[in-house]
């Protein structure tokens, strides 16, 4: 019996799993995709990641991550695109449905907000070439305005998509209920995303209250205040109907949680809360 | 010899002074403002506060806090509204430039975003008619994202003013910089704002890196990423001259120093960092 809709991504449990058990437990579990990290891909190399990809049959919703573009010179920012380069050859060694990239923040000693962000953009702008070519599309993944300043000089739906506008085809979003579910034009920027076929991937996380660490105390879905169903009627309605990617960071819970007990949480509660 | 333009709100202080010693520490430093919390006001009195005021002859840059509208049922709302009335009466008793309000989080077991901003815009519509007649301002202050479940559903500087522009006369907003200096629209919606003369208040704070606490660890101005400058730069582009007040909670570090040391560093870092 296969779990239609629904993608893994490896962060949920990645205390537990390396990337082949990651893959086997989806299997194991009738969870027909995933999303691994790159951490977890470099540990095996490209070649056996792939390979596992092909026989297991699942498909990738992404591979993350790519982005962290700023940097306080051009040899900085430069190397970041190479990282960049090679993420995207792995992101079509595996078939991924796209590739998944944070802004990155503002560099060390830089309090130069708007100049960060042209960074985000020139960078982007430098990759697209062979993105397109390797048809491997970029999901600028808008973070939380909590991490503006050390990870994700975009925050917002609006501003990934002004972004996405300025740039063309090959580019889009990656849209995290945790980063975006607070903003007041959630709903407008969600249709705007469709109208564009700007929307490449559609993650899944619960905000928790409280939250009690900025960085791994996410919530299981269910567990804290989104209404997933709201948030999943508009993205289809905006025409994506590609998988809900679980991708939960939880040092204190769901990390300390034998790896099948915590997908079979995930599939219980994509069921009770997320599928429509 | 006076401090132009600094305005010290009690909340930075709040672990050394009651409200009388932060009215008489402002005046020995020479600073001509200060803001302080209803829960200072209510230890001693208002007769007694607003006796304070007007020996120290202090320009009161606001009273905080009102707000926090919505709740699960029609006598919660109309709770919260009462006591925002008193609030009213304190800032007009004191001769505050304005009351700043908060929006207040989702109600209790609610994950209906939507429907807790109504709740904010009708609690809101509720109290102007006596704001007007008081002449108290209401400056609804939108806070930082990560407050949007359990303080304020009203998180961006655009959302505030929509809520303005619906309302009318007599409200407009508290610009505080930790909370909406990540915000890629900041600088359009300052200029918005100053069209609309809604400016009421200028809030300074400075955003750690990184943060180790989601509510008490603000940082003074200099010690973050924040560019004061260029964000006072705006605030007065757009019309409002009024004074900058520190507004710091700093469980770990400024709420243990000396009231007169924090004082003194908060003047220091005013001439260095905020005045253009």
């Amino acid at each position: 019996m296969t779990v239609d809709g629904l993608s893994i991504n490896t962060a949920t449990v990645r205390e537990q799993f390396d990337f082949r058990q990651a893959a086997d437990a989806c299997v194991r579990h009738g969870i027909a995709a995933f999303a691994p990290w790159r951490e977890q891909i470099a540990k095996i190399g490209v070649p056996e990641a792939a390979r596992i990809v092909r026989d297991t049959g699942l498909q990738v919703t992404g591979i993350i991550r790519g982005g962290m573009f700023p940097a306080a010179d051009k040899s900085g920012r430069d190397a970041a695109i190479e990282e960049n380069r090679r993420a995207i050859e792995e992101a079509a060694a595996l078939n991924a449905d796209c590739l998944v990239l944070i802004a990155g923040g503002l560099p060390k000693g830089s309090k130069d907000i708007a100049a960060a962000r042209d960074m985000v953009t020139e960078g982007l702008a430098a990759l697209l070439p062979q993105a397109r070519a390797a048809k491997v599309p970029l999901a600028l993944e808008p973070l939380h305005p909590m991490y503006t300043a050390d990870r994700a000089c975009v925050a917002t739906l609006e501003a990934a998509l002004d972004i996405c506008d300025v740039l063309g085809d090959g580019i889009g979003v990656a849209i995290d209920t945790y980063h975006v579910w607070w903003d007041p034009k959630l709903m407008s920027q969600i249709a705007r995303a469709g109208r564009g076929n700007r929307i490449l991937a559609h993650h899944i996380c619960d905000w928790l209250v409280p939250t009690r660490d900025m960085l791994l105390d996410r919530g299981m879905m269910g567990d804290g205040v989104i209404d997933f169903a709201a948030f999943r009627r508009a993205i289809e309605a905006a025409g994506f109907h590609g998988p809900q990617e679980v991708e939960i960071f939880s040092a204190e819970n769901w990390w300390k949680k034998p790896g099948d007990d915590v997908l079979k949480v995930c599939i219980d509660r994509y069921r009770q809360f997320c599928q429509v």
